[in-house]
């Protein structure tokens, strides 16, 4: 037994935390930039929230609105141009894991100057970023636990994160009450993401015991509530189950690393700009079935916690979770093809290289071709 | 479910992990003050291999060994001294848990001028200290795990912790290896204690989920492996898992806080020098079994894990535990008198309130002077 670890978060949880973000802001800076996307902090109402919030803490307020799903290194560009002509000494990640991925990328890039892709694929390095506000509005991307960012790049698809202590948030305000508008589609693809990361942290070859025990409560705390939600959006006990065991997935991949399903998925998400947590959905279910002798005793513990009985089974407990939150998909639904299947593999090993040194059963490429085909 | 985490660790665990102190120090600084106890660390070798494998890594190295059990602030202050006048920037505690407190607070007192009581009773508030380095050679305070320092004042015998994440150490480098030359008794009496961290922790009312999974599992480590150890010094396996459930505890009561044994033991420690586990031991079980009733589900967890089953035997299974490593002791053994009890009772309210507050059942003072006669 030996490991190293250091996730230095400072995590503010529950029903209306997000009440103290003024307060927070203000230890770091004197004027915000909020990242956000186009429209559901608009609609919510959050935006204007957090905004009025801010300024009673008497703190300044830029907004940039213009983050998509999966968001591209040059997006990450506007933010920086925006925080430096404003002057903005603090980084709001206000939303889902696309924007708060973003915000941490502009928070380093703004201190940070140069190709983010070199710092991405580790030519260059950084030591420093703007301080970092998140306040996930989504429980799937767990970015508020961890130094991940990942964004594509849109000249090469490349889909690969950014990682560095520098962009751990200096608070991450988790609070469920901010999670209850999502759509219940979104509310399963996130939801399965935030499982999908425990499950895959936990059978880790990177892991070790302070990340085992608290990705396989990660996956119980999903497994029991992620349904619950599913069908009643007002259950807001469940909703703190599902945000905490989001967070959780978010913690363990940020020191334990994430596995195959996320290692081939990232190629299929780069190049057809997919939900992430569809593309785990069609994934996962196949490289268990491949995976499962490589690490018993885990995936027993797994598929026990998902209905099922044993590790042999856990790929199926994984098929029957998918079907109660209608996420059992395949890939070609989501508009891959066989003929994208030799660029995935290839870019699989180009940005997934670590992922799936992680992963419990070693994958030869024809094996990885093999589970892709399977997976349309 | 409502919360704040915020525990910037950073652990460096294993077999031969000693050997990357000097490459972690020279992240820090370029003089480090060692500080460490009279005899251990000298006789074992640890103190000489230390100060080699710095000066490798081109540090400068002083050392301060005047710290002894239950530090006292005087002493703190001498240290400060030694670290000012020789003009080090860096603080390595190398020893068992009183070492790596004085440790910590003559770093934050390097940096904080005045009474260092005035910090500890939240007098005054500072912000940094020196970077520190903890290296613990015993399994017991888990200090390398949070932001305390426990220390006495020789005058007034008040034995309070100094609690401010400044003085969470930058990194901390737990070696199993370095603990298996501790003689049986004390491995007994720090075990005990980190056993009694985690179980306090995990009972407090400021627990939460994060902290209740980590101490549930570092009670399972220590009960499991604490008299593998005490009968055998050379299984390494189990020392690891100790030291583990050890660091553990640390980091549970660093978030959660102690309950009512630590709060109970602190005024009877303060006030005769005895050895803190085994004030714990004589505590404990009075204290378990007048408050089981009040969260019987985790004190039936504990009572499990320690071969008890259920919640109302929980104290007989601590007796029993104590029983494998002799460490069944009352306060009158350890020259407690009942003439002390008034005395203790105003004390504890005095330097323990937190811990008492922490607890699951609220005790009256009549009850708590109830507890000190019957541990007599």
């Amino acid at each position: 037994m030996k490991f190293n670890y250091n996730l230095p978060i400072n995590l503010l949880f529950g029903r209306g935390k997000i009440n103290e973000v003024g307060k927070e802001a203000a230890k770091y800076g004197k004027k915000v930039l909020i990242v956000t996307g186009k429209n559901s902090t608009k609609k919510s109402g959050l935006l204007d929230k957090t905004i009025n919030l801010l300024k009673q803490s008497k703190i300044e307020v830029e907004v940039f609105d213009k983050v998509s799903q999966n968001p591209v290194t040059t997006t990450v560009y506007e933010g920086v141009e925006v925080a430096k002509t404003t002057g903005c000494d603090v980084i709001l990640g206000l939303g889902g894991g696309s924007i708060m991925d973003a915000a941490k990328s502009i928070a380093f890039s703004t201190r940070n100057p140069g190709d983010i892709s070199d710092y991405i694929f580790g030519i260059k390095q950084g030591t420093e970023a703007l301080p970092i506000i998140l306040v996930p509005t989504t429980c799937g991307t767990g970015s508020e636990g961890n130094s991940f960012s990942v964004l594509t790049n849109p000249e090469t698809k490349d889909k690969k994160s950014l990682r560095t202590n520098a962009i751990i948030a200096k608070a991450s305000i988790v609070d469920p009450e901010l999670m209850v508008t999502m759509p219940k589609h979104i509310i399963a693809s996130v939801g399965f993401d935030a499982l999908a990361h425990n499950m895959e942290a936990y059978v880790s070859k990177a892991g070790q015991p302070l990340t085992d025990i608290q990705a396989l409560y990660g996956v119980k705390l999903i497994a029991e509530n992620l349904p619950k939600i599913y069908n009643d959006q007002t259950d807001l006990d469940a909703w703190e189950k599902v945000s905490l065991g989001s967070t959780l997935g978010g913690m363990v991949i940020g020191v334990a690393g994430v596995t195959a399903p996320h290692g081939l998925e990232h190629p299929a998400s780069g190049l057809r700009d997919i939900v992430h947590g569809k593309g785990l959905a069609a994934l996962t279910p196949i490289i268990v079935e491949k995976s499962w002798q490589s690490d018993i005793e885990k995936y027993t513990n797994i598929s026990k916690l998902l209905g099922g009985t044993n590790a042999e089974d856990c790929s199926d407990a994984i098929r029957n979770f998918l079907k109660k939150i209608h996420l059992n998909i395949t890939l070609s639904e989501l508009g891959i093809e066989a003929k994208d299947i030799d660029w995935m593999v290839k870019n699989c090993m180009k940005v997934s290289k670590p992922s799936i040194t992680n992963h419990p059963k070693e994958f030869t490429l024809e094996e990885i071709k093999d589970i892709y085909y399977k997976s349309l």
